[in-house]
């Protein structure tokens, strides 16, 4: 049996006490942003707790508080996975039933004399300065799907593709947070791939999409010309998010050949705002994707359990409000870990920063109807129809769609340790004079 | 005859008083970096320039004297283009001969009294904080060159390239400014690529080479989902450096397809020191390539003459100090202008900050032995030797050779209006343990 805790949390919270997930908010208090940590119905506002001495006994942190009044996680990541550690367990420690360090009372209502907030009253916002962000693409049932769709089943993979992490670098300004809304994007688009003499047109994009992945936030910094070994690369990785990486399918298919997707793309990324650290994800480590070819030494990680078991949702709920999970897979599927994804990355001497953002690539399964992290799986590039409650039918994203993406780990026993909603709303295109 | 400066500025400096180009410095007298602008063989503070009332008749920029402090040009660039405009105008005129605003003998000997610094005891930073950096294609005959080599001559050109300005999202973090060594990338590599059982090696890049690049800074945002229309793009362009986008070819052919070039690029890209400003090119636009197909609305200039006539050459020098120049070519080879490559980025809603760079692709020329922007070119990817100076010759970029690209607008009648050096050395890969 777990630990309890003496605030009241649902057994279906994703921010049980085995969580901790960090973030940054703005509260009925204070509307200059800066950290908290979500715990069952309530954000716990750290520079608040921080103020009235809560981490008094924690003596990782006591000397770097002001890194919880900073408007996002980069100075309390830069601090290093130790300090993360026992903050993460101090803080566990404090909520746990019986606790001797809740100082008595400091806690009874009104919540929010010390920092406790109710969620539903804390807004929140985009939790790290981002320098670059990079999006990679081994998650190989959809590698293998969507190659299958445009190239056909039997050359679906690259040569490349078992060997080296697959990625490109997209665009950091277009991340926000959860909640925010995403326009329909216009591009140049070609309706008909194969014709002779394209005559592209310039018009709102017909196949919007949305694309299911895991983001991890980078918590040290190296010097250019300073690979990140596979060693080191664990201790690197602040924590994981939800992410979902928009995507124009008919702007992508004309631009994409041969530098890869870029408008197709850089309208919008939606990243949850609740960052779950690598520690709270250490009990649920599993094998990714079997690899039949060894990897070479600067990717080979010396342990097998190098991804998560993380239980992955999409829900479409459309303008009257009617939802649908449309997809539900698991983030085990991919071909290599964040670790690799970051030794790669590094490995000609690419500098990181703290803040620098990896996405997993588009997540899939294999069992049918539960398979497919985007909708040009869903839809096979648009032939079948995605059957919606309410009797509505969908192929691509209409506007006033809302996509929910939802993950966790553990069971109600144990508690959840989940990431919340990673949602956005489309709104339509704009009016081009 | 172009006015003459009461400075002494060599006919051949690439700094005249037709120039005054933007950039940061420290100097002597100060260690933390701030913005200067270059002047024949000086540099002028212009945080201490402002500091002695030097823009006390400049009404433009009297209440935002800050921004000459700061460790970046962002802050300058944010003001807009008719500040820049009346700043450099009100530096001319007081560098001009006979100039009524110079204060008497506020310049006399020694120069470093009021903020004057021979460019050789200054130090040149990396001008903009750069949020994102974007790499375009552009350059039509690098293009039709490097896709000849490696497609066939009649699959050159993908069937997108003469309808939009293909470009991909580049590596921010490592853009450096002119004077950086740049480290050889070891990478993932498969030697022969078109075996049928890959068997890819890591290993330091064989094929290590330059690109000739123009880049643009931009100096104003927009907001995500608001494009920058073709009409308002000019005004959203700070002005103009050279660029090299180091390339490790081996790296890149295997690692490419189908997201596009990524640790091939990402372990360098140097910057010149000095911005210069689009104000100043203005003199020396010219017609870019002749495109048979109309652009579409988003793209339609109104303005034939939309690129700049600009000499550009590379330098070789090898580890025993012997110089060759092993291409020329000029900037008005490109078949999109950057406010092209600024109405395309944003056409979908991406959000521009001010700060980020867009580079325009390698800038190849038509006629033989002028025409190649890359060693790809030069060398016909391997297959030919350049010939060095002294005997040396080359087929990639060996360890200890440095590459330093020139560039130029104007004759040395009415003064040259140059961007300085765009230099870097090559460093030996590391050991990897």
């Amino acid at each position: 049996m777990a630990p309890r805790s003496w605030l009241d949390i649902a057994a279906d919270s994703h921010f049980s006490l085995a969580n901790i997930p960090f973030g940054i908010i703005t509260t009925p208090h204070s509307s200059s942003p800066h950290v908290g940590v979500a715990i069952g119905k309530y954000a716990l506002d750290l520079s608040m707790f921080a103020a009235h001495s809560g981490f008094a006994d924690c003596p990782a942190i006591t000397s770097h508080l002001d890194v919880f009044s900073q408007p996002t996680l980069n100075d309390f990541a830069a601090l290093g996975r130790a300090v993360h550690r026992d903050v993460r367990q101090y803080l566990q420690d404090f909520f746990v039933e019986g606790s001797k360090s809740r100082p008595a009372e400091a806690f009874a209502k009104p919540y929010d004399r010390r920092g406790l907030f109710p969620l539903k009253d804390v807004k929140t916002h985009l939790p790290f300065h981002i320098g670059d962000y990079t999006d990679f693409f081994v998650g190989k049932h959809h590698a293998q799907n969507a190659g299958a769709l445009i190239r056909g089943i039997d050359n679906a993979l690259n040569p490349n593709y078992m060997h080296l992490p697959v990625g490109y670098h997209g665009r950091a300004s277009s991340v926000v947070v959860s909640g925010t809304s995403i326009r329909r994007p216009h591009g140049q688009i070609m309706e008909d791939l194969t014709a002779k003499v394209p005559k592209p047109i310039f018009t709102p994009s017909k196949r919007l999409d949305f694309e299911l992945e895991l983001g991890a936030f980078v918590c040290k910094a190296n010097k250019m010309g300073e690979p990140v070994s596979i060693k080191e690369a664990d201790e690197n990785i602040f924590g994981l998010v939800l992410m979902n990486d928009w995507s124009a399918r008919d702007i992508q298919g004309w631009e994409m050949v041969p530098l890869g997707p870029f408008n197709s793309k850089n309208f919008g990324t939606s990243v949850s705002a609740w960052v779950v650290l690598v520690d709270a994800l250490e009990p649920f480590r599993v094998s990714g994707i079997e690899n039949e070819h060894e990897a070479l030494a600067y990717l080979r990680e010396g342990k097998k359990e190098n991804v998560y078991d993380l239980k992955l949702e999409v829900e479409l709920t459309t303008k009257s409000g009617t939802s649908t999970t449309i997809t539900r897979t698991n983030g085990k599927n991919l071909l290599f870990s964040f670790p690799q994804m970051l030794a790669h990355h590094t490995a000609g001497g690419c500098p990181m920063q703290v803040g620098d953002l990896l996405g997993s690539g588009t997540v899939s399964g294999t069992e049918p109807d539960t398979m497919s992290g985007s909708m040009l799986e869903l839809s096979a590039n648009g032939k079948n129809k995605i059957k919606l409650h309410g009797g509505d039918e969908r192929t691509y994203l209409e506007d006033y769609d809302t996509v929910t993406l939802k993950g966790w780990a553990g069971g109600e026993e144990a508690g959840l340790v989940g990431f919340g909603d990673c949602t956005g709303m489309i709104e339509p295109a704009i009016t081009i004079q």
